[in-house]
Parts: C-alpha cells; structure tokens; sequence
C-alpha cells in the first residue's frame, strides 16, 4: 500500500535555486480492474523550496516499492505520488510523469505538475 | 459498429489538472469503399475537466476493437472517436491523432482537436 | 493526362477544423525534355472548409496514375495538383510538396500552399 | 569555364509563390592554388518571381558541368552560382548553399542569399 | 574530502567574452547512507568575468578526485562543485550539471546555476 | 610558434554578405602544463566584410600547423585563432570553437565570437 | 511462489520438428539476501516433441506471475523454469535466457538448456 | 586492496550445465604509476562445475569495491580477478574481459580465460 | 624520432595465456612527402610470452608521442611500431593496425603481425 | 511492352572472369489483374562469359522502361528479365531480383537465377 511515511528527507545544502530529476525504471503496481500487474518509468522532477529539503534517494525507492500489490489506475499512481511527494518536500515546483508499457495493445503517459516550470529550467 | 456505450469512465483522482495520453497500435475497421481492412494507430491525449472523470483503459480497447467490422472513412474514424470521447469524458481538451499504414501506396495521418491544447502542456 | 475528374469527394464528417496527410510514395510521370520517366513522393496537407468536403483516397491514387504517362515539370506537376485538388476541395488550408528522386545527380523538393498554415497545426 | 548561356528557363506555371530546390551531389571543380580537383554537393533553393521563370533542371545539370575544369575558389563559385542564377532567373528569393569535402583535413560549407528567405517557408 | 585548494587558474587569455565547457566523464564518490560508490559525469560550463580568470585543466581534475572517498549526496556534490568554482573563479556565469548512473534503478541528474546563461550563448 | 603571416587572402568575391564555414578535425598543439600533445577539432565561422576579403585555404591549414609544437592552453588557443583571424580578415562577423579530446577523463569545448552572429544566419 | 500447476498445454499442430520463442519483458521476484525486487526479461525457446505439447501463453504469464513476490536468485529461477517447464511440455529441446536489469551497478544474464539446439535453428 | 574473503557462493541450482554473465560499469581502481584512478568495465562469464558453486551478487559488488584504492595495473586486475574467482567457484570454465575508459588518449581491453569456452555457449 | 628506448615493461601477472589490446586515437607523425602532418589510430594486440613482459601504458603514450616530428610513411611507421614493440617486448603473438585520415580524398589501413592469432582469441 | 531488341552489348574487356551488379530502384509495370501500377527495384548480377559480351546500361535502362505500361505478374517480371537477358549476353552466371512495394499491406520479393553463382563470389 503507498506508504508516504517511508519518505525521508534531508536539508537542501544550498540557498540558490536549482533542479533534480529522479528516473525509476522499476516501478509496479496492479491494475484494479484486472488484478494483472502493471510496469512503468516514473520521472520525478522538483525545484527545493528555498530553505526547504529534499527527498532522500534510498527512502524514494522504498516509497515507490509500496507500490508494489497495491491495486490502482494509472491516473491515480501519478496523481498520489505528486500529492504525497509534495506533502513530504514542499517544493517551489514538482512534476510527475509516468510511462506505462503496452496493456491490450495500447501505451500510456499520464503527467502532473505542482506549479509552473522554472523559468530558469525551460529550454534546458 | 462503434459502440461508445462500452466505454467506462471513473472520477478523476485529482482536482488538479493533468494530461493522460494512451497511444493503441492495434486498431483496425474497413475501407467503405474497397472492403479492404485498414490498419492504423490511435492516439488519444486528453486533460480530464476539473472534478470530471477519466476513460477506463479496458473500456478503451474494447471501444476501438468495436470498429473492427464497420466500413467507414478515415476521416470519419478520427472525428468519431473525438465526438464519442468528448461525450463520454467531458474533458478539458482533448485530441485524436490516427495514423494509417500504405492503401495503395499512400500513407494517412489525420488529427482531430477539442479546445486548445492547456498552455502547461506545450513544448513538453 | 492529369484528370482531375477523376477526384471524388465526400461531405467532412465533422463541423469543426481538422487536418488531414496523405503521402503518396508511388508518383511517376515523364521529363517533358528528356522522355525519360521521374519518380517522386508526393505529400497532400489540407484543411477541409466548415461544411466543405474530403477527398475520397481511391480516387486520390487514380488521380495521381493519370500523370502516369504526362510529359510534365515537376514544377508543373507541384501547382497543377494544388490548383487542381484546390478546386476539387476547396479547402480551408492545403499544401503539395514533392520530392523527386535524382536525375543527372540532382534531388529536387517543391512546395506550393494555397493559404496560411493553420495556427492549431503549427508545432505539431 | 562556367558558362551561365548554357542556362534554360520556362516559364512559372503558377501566379501564386512556391519554393523550389534543387540539390546536385556530383560538382566537381579545381583549386586554383594546388591544382587538385575539389568534390562538392551544390544546393539550389529559389522562389520564382510572380510571372517569372524557372530553371530548367537538364540545362543546371550542364551549367553546373561547365565547373569541371575551372580553377575557381569555393568562395567564388558560392557567388558566381548565385549570381549568375540570378541574373538567368531574376526570382523573388534565391539561395545557394555548397558543401565541400575535406581538403588537408578541412570542411567547408559556403552560404550565400539573395533576398530574405519568404515568410511562409521559414520553419519549414 | 572535497579540497577546492586543488584548483588553480591563470588570467583569462583575453577580454572579450567566451564560454568553456568541461565534461568530466570518471567522477566517482560516496553514499552517505549505504557507503556504497556513485559513479557520475559532471558538466561545467562558464563564461570568465572580463579581466578574470579560467580555471586549469589538470588542477580540475585533481579537485574532482577529492571527492573520491568522500561520503555526500548528489545534491550536496552539485551545489558544492558550483560554490567552490564560483568562488575560485569568480565568473560572470557558470552552471554544474551532474548525471548519475542508476542506484536501486533510479537514474538522477541535478543541475545548479550561477547567473544567467549569457545572451550570446543561448541556443547555440 | 602561432604564426599569422602564414595566413593568406583574397578579395571577397562578392558585395553581398554570405557565410563561410570551415571545420579542421586535425588540429594539435601542447600543454603547457604537462608537455603533453592535446589533439581538437576547430570550427571557423565568418562573414567578410563588404568589399573585405577572404581567408585562403591552404594557408589556413599552414596557420594551424603552426600550433603544432606550442605550449598553449586550449582558452588561447580558441582566442588566439579568433583574435588573429579577425586582425587578417576584418570580417564583419567571425565564431571559432575548439572541441577538445579527453584529458584526464574531460573532454573541452571553447567558444570565442567577433560581433553579433548575422540575423540571416541565425536558425540556418 | 513458482506454481507449475498454472501451465496448460495443447497438442501441438504437427508431425513436423517447429519452434517456438516467447520474450516476457515484465518479469519481476525478489532478491532474497537484500529483500528488494529483481527485474528481468525471460526468453523461453523451445521445440515441442513430435506428438507432444505446446504451452498455452495465457498459463505462461500467471506461471511467470507467480515468481512476483518470491524471494530466489537469478540463477534458480533461470533453472525453475527450465526444470518445470521441460517437466510440463517433455519438448525435444527447450532453452531459457534472463537479463537482469542492473542491480548494484551490474548487470546479468544467465542462459540455461535443456537438450543441444536444433540443428535446423543453428545460425537462423 | 583487492580482498576475496568478500566473495561468498550458494549451491547451484542445477546438476545441469548453464552460463552465467555479470558485467559490472562501475569498477575502479588506481594507476600504480601515476597515482590517478582508473576507470573501466568488467564482465565475468562463467559456468558452474557440476554440484559446484556460483557466485552470490552482493558478495561480488563488494569484492570489486575493494580495488577502489589498490595501486595496480589492468593486466594484474584482469588476473588477479580470474584468479581469485577461480579459487572461489571452481567453474568449469570461466572468462573476464575488462574495458578501460581512455587514460592519455589510450583506450585498452584485456581478455583472461579459465578453460575452454562450453561447445553448448559458442556461437551464442 | 621514434625512440624504442621509451618503452618500459613489467613481468606478466600471470603464467597463463592472456590478451591486451590498447588503442591510441591520437596518433600524428608527418609526411616525407609534402611535409604535412599526418594523422591515425593505432591498434595494438598482443599475447604475453610465458614468463615474459607486458609493456608499461604511459611509456607507450610516450613512445607514440616520439613519432610526432618524425618524417615516416603510413607503412613505415606500421612496420617499425611492430618491429619495436616485438623486440621489446618478445611476445607470443602481436599484431598493429593503422587507420589513416583522409589525405587527398583517400583514407588508408595498414596492419602488421608478429606470429599467428592464438586459437582462442579467434573469432572472439 | 517489353523489348529485348532495346538491349545492346559491348566485349567483356577481360579473359578473367569478373563479376558485375546493377540496381535499379526506378521500375514500374501494371498489375495485369487490378490494372493499377506496380512499382519496385530491380537488382542484376551476372558474370560474363569468357570472351563474351557485357550489357551496355544506358540500354538496360531504356529495356527496364520498356515495361512501364505493361500488365504482367511479379513473377513474370523477373523471370522475362532474365531470360531476355541471358539470350543477350549468355553470360557463365546470371541472378535477377526484384524487391516490390507493398500491395494490399504485402512486400515482396522474386528472385531467379542461371547457373551457379561463381565460387569466388559466395560469401563475399
């Protein structure tokens, strides 16, 4: 069961603004309907509040681990972790995006953001 | 013959906004004219309406696989498709992008709009 | 000899704006200097008007096999089939370019439009 | 000797603006300084003026074969193209781009233009 | 430990303004929370102040193998690398980029900023 | 020993302004540090001056050769070239970047400009 | 945990020597020294006995499914398979093939036969 | 200093011949001449005696980890590694390349083998 | 000049038969010819002697740098590397290939070996 | 209609025996039984005979063109080129293979041979 207690966090080691994305191609859960397991990426990218944290690499593995049997729609696994994630962070800015493989022939991508895009950020 | 009384939806998990896209390869129907089958994919990017609901993916493929015998234009496919989803989903926006292999020797992609794509979606 | 009454239409199956592509990857007409046989992709972009009509893509490709045998510039080729499909259509927006494979070392590409872009359709 | 009478035109078959190119993968000319011949690709890229003419492409192919045997500079050969094409031509726009393989372990690409390339195929 | 005494610079070979990137693909240091190795590139680019200095190549390399047994966080290596530099360097602008191999199947990459990326370098 | 007076001109052939691009892959000199041979790619860009002149080929080549044995950091490398290309040349615009094989595990890339880069070069 | 009893069989369609090759890339199980999922892909290769059995795929993916929360090295399941799937299908030669995603900066792949490849499949 | 009581071993799973591929991108170790780390990859290939041994992943990440510090040479890694994993898993055969990033422009690999490859593995 | 006395060594690490191939890309000696830089790559193979010698990597850099200044054919410098290194190194098998830049449109390889490839290494 | 007498010959320049290819990616004919065009690549291989005759290529051209608007199968396609060509040039060895664009979403491919193919050409 998605367990936001798992989240550890630590002090962000700088007062200047700057951006981390986090990549996990190792994520499963369960679809609700069918009880077959799903797999995907979840990309994970956040701007830390200005004298905020940041999430702890090792405790998000574990977070997305308690994923594992939970049964739950795509829609819903992105829109929990943005909204558990930026609870635990408080973030200037965080963004969720999931890509699923093929299910009864059809991929999937579900995004959702918490805030705009650092100006500093676009175009990369 | 189309039948979007099989689609299914349930509650959009957030009350933020959010893009979902599903991208099926493995849609077929017939050309009206020749009786030949025609072969494309579909892709479907949607930003569900705020406390509005979301397409069941099962639903989905079952929705598609009930073009499989109906003799109907490309055209009429992709403009379909946005008709009954946008009726089903009642989102935000919403976009079909079919793409057809070779008939004849010609190649079709046809696109398909309802509203402007949300301004936190472009550029990607 | 290009026929454009070969060209069949039917009435677009939806009252709002959306774009249409045909590639055809099987041109082939005849240098009007040499007699010696070209053969090029042709690409149709269009827009159909509010309440207008599509081109039917069977009659598109028997279009197409009339310059079969035509002594014609593929600068000729390029504006008779926007002239000519233009007048068929009558499109909100539409768009013809050719490339054309070498002849004495030299590749040529040539685009002709009748009217802007669509603002939706810019990007992609 | 590059020989610009060589250089055959007809007449535009359209009053609307469209853009043409042209791209020769077999120029050979030869350096003044060493002697030694040069080996280069050569692209043509013009609009014809409303009610101007068009190169015709047999008669570019022998123009461009006037090159063979000339001592002649990258540089110069760039602008005599351009230049020389313009004054056969007279179009709205013109461009000429030469990319030239590598001579004592250097690349070369030469640009020259006449007019602001048109509005309608930036971006393209 | 982290020895930003390593690095040395020389005057900036000219007063104009220009832009250097290193790209440092063998960076290696250490988990703080499971001791075990992370393995990186990291990314500096920056523009020297006018009448300032450029930091020396071998002089960087030997600051990087500092952190080599050094238990930290990607976050903290990140902004520690752009304090240091800056400090060293006192540049007009300068920008760390750091991209980690997988670790529990998470790929990470931080990017942290001193100052607008300059004018004439966007794009590129 | 860097010597310009190996470079070598000729009077654009042209008033009009265009583009002349040459890429080295086989430059090299030294380290000033270790003694050690440094191996790059140099790319020039410039624009002659109206009614200005050329940079020759060939001399250009003999002008990198001169490098070959010198104790000198890639910075000056890259500013030397720009600063001594722009004092032979007067271009009304020039851009010199230096790519640089790995060093110690860093690979380098320097960029040096003369005047703003020309709007109708901009997007190419 | 692994259940065999999940596979079903089907006569196979011909007297004639045929084979066969399914690829699972969502196979998932547990480490079980550290306790954290493994994620693997499995290739099953094999060629049913004359008069034998072919396995029915639906079976094979809950057979797969049933190693989800198992705790077993990459080694034992790539031998569990083989052993009980040979034990389920007596085929005339049967090959399992698994790659590890990475685990600790390394990656795997074990490869486990049952019988010597058929001579008419060597080299394909 | 390179350590093989970190190696620990399980029974293997089968009575049968299989092959075993780990290849880790993470190793490193130092220079004996100049001090500097050395970066590169090692793939281990083997297949276990009959009732022998293989070797448990953990306990390999570990003894790879303790030649971060070792002064010592790529040919006497490759040995010392093929050597010691001998003594360890008594494999019927057994194989360890190692790949190494460039140091002064120099890129190396070292192939060591323990027996013959298995008839049953060649050709793969 | 090519100077053999560079070349340092050091006792095999093991009695059994292993391989080493390094690859210098930055290769450069100068034409006798025309007095023109030319530039390589440099492959070297080899199987140590029983008992015998691994040559020593930085001294090879080394003794590659000493061909810098040195006017020498392609097929000299492929002889007289293997010549040089066989002497100093006496080794069971070695082999040298150089690969050429382009020079006057043509690109060159040349290779050179010292006994007969050891029957486990073919094919590899 | 296809004719042979296009097809003209010249004496092989050579008693040894050579080996000589032709690929023509520009052929069209009409399918005999839908009447639409056919488009495809025609690839020749022969070798001549011993004091024979080589088929000039300007008039193998003009041959290929010769079936523009004939209605013919695939099959007799290939099987008439080759037999038209082996009476021409009754060569020691002769292959022709025809590659077809897809028709009804199926690619195809003939190939025909006379004689053996040479033994020093096996393998290539």
């Amino acid at each position: 069961m998605p367990d936001a207690t798992l989240l550890e966090s630590f002090p962000t080691p700088s007062p200047s603004p700057f951006v981390i994305e986090h990549i996990s191609e190792e994520f499963t859960s369960v679809c609700p309907k069918t009880g077959h397991p799903d797999f995907g990426h979840v990309t994970l990218r956040y701007q830390p509040a200005a004298g905020g944290v940041c999430v702890e690499l090792k405790s998000l593995k574990m977070y997305y681990q308690s994923f594992r049997n939970e049964g739950i729609y795509y829609e819903a696994v992105t829109n929990t972790i943005r909204d558990q994630l930026v609870a635990a962070v408080r973030p200037a800015w965080l963004q969720i995006i999931t890509d699923w493989k093929g299910r009864g022939g059809i991929r999937s991508t579900i995004r959702a953001d918490f805030g705009p895009v650092p100006a500093h950020y676009l175009g990369r």
